[in-house]
């Protein structure tokens, strides 16, 4: 099998700031820092994160916790669905499904999310992460988020 | 809606050692310190933890982010699993889904687990993390984990 | 372990014609009557269905498949929700995960769904297919609906 | 955004048997018959299935339901888990999500599932189901399958 990212998708953003309103929010995020990801790129409807294994974040067996590699993920479904909204608009995750499919040895790792499906509230995302050093898939996501509208336009 | 608790089970447990041998992993995971999440209670099937609120936790409007409370539900289905299993064993998620019921704000969550059926390789368990303060449901987890048998009994 | 069906919760219906909007959407569902399925109880917040084991519903084992369950629980969500809701609603799911607990050999399976958290647009819901017979645990889904409200209130 | 089905993986088969192998059990699986589902292709590691809307398997608006769309991609998941598997191997779901992005009006649909990670015993799979008219994604499965061993080789 080729083992690859997914593709990067090709959609319209609703700002043309969507980029420093993605790493604006991102930076935001304190779990972030504590955990120690980091965006590397982002665009449309996507964004790339990486995370180093940390012994502060593992398990039992000294392994990321699935925990940890989720919430990079989690982090990843919003942002690549953030990049696609109106200016002002917030997000929030309704739910989200994780299959662990490796086991995330010491190692960088990479996560990138796309959005499946852009909708006016409820968007679908995809995430996977993947060991840097040989692209072998760890974990795939599947999350459904929720857009805030800007605080003016919200119903009272 | 009388807002409480998951029941606590009642299964036998495979070994008398079922509570030592749970606090003795849940002590080797080193991000349960990282995230500040301690065992209150347990018994055979279940887990109870607690986890406060942490601001180096938070995500961009300063709750507790999805994937930490995903890191403590985890680990609770597992070690809600693990309670039932042969001494030896060593446990693993295959995956799980979370719902992200309502915001974490500031305050002491706790969490708890319940096998919600337990077979010789494949347990699913079920976790929810509440509110200290009124009870409230926070978010609820599925998570289907994977006993690994002790190394001795393993096949080749 | 007590292998009992979930507790009804306790709800105010936005409307008293809930039982009739329920029973009346539930009649209009065309895959109810080709699977058998029935509504035996229901209140604000929960329903109760029934659905024989037939062999034109199985897999390649002769058991229900896995989809037949999760069409009648996925219903079953759907109208938990639904019956909370103000009246000229409509219900649509957004997305559901299930796990198969144990294998739906011939018999009668009832399957009940509550509400989990009732929101104005997002409502979380949970289901539980049991064998009439022994009560035992067949199949638990999560489900995530969305209510779109009476077309005279929506956006243009 | 370039909406196109997944693409094929490339496994090695355990048994150059696969195909029959998978298109017998799938003719033992009567509900494709009672929903119309056919396989139109298949591979080491993957399977397209179409399906047809009809009446019979709608919900209250007329569009086939959910759980329909779930048993065929459900079916199509196991499938591409059984191919790769050696022979006299049976398989079972775990668990699986769905992610339903958009409804599904008369017409027909191809449904792809494909193996994301190969195991001993547990496989990952994911499904898409699209309709065939312009190949929009309606419905994204991510399945937890199990495989049964050959009887003979089984633990007593």
């Amino acid at each position: 099998m080729t083992d690859t990212h997914m593709p990067r998708p090709e959609f319209e953003p609703a700002t043309t700031d969507y980029e420093s309103i993605v790493r604006s929010s991102f930076a935001q995020q304190a779990v972030m820092v504590t955990i120690g990801a980091e965006i590397t790129d982002l665009g449309p409807g996507w964004i790339d994160l990486q995370l180093p294994w940390q012994q502060p974040l593992t398990q039992q067996k000294g392994l990321l916790h699935a925990g940890v590699i989720a919430t990079v993920l989690d982090s990843a479904c919003g942002y690549a669905a953030l990049s696609l909204m109106p200016a002002g608009s917030d997000i929030t995750t309704i739910d989200f499904n994780i299959s662990l499919v490796a086991p995330a040895t010491p190692g960088t790792y990479q996560a990138r999310a796309t959005v499946v499906r852009r909708g006016r509230t409820v968007t679908f995302a995809r995430g996977e992460a993947r060991a840097a050093s040989d692209q072998s898939l760890v974990a795939s996501m599947t999350a459904t988020l929720y857009r805030l509208p800007p605080p003016s336009t919200r119903e009272a």
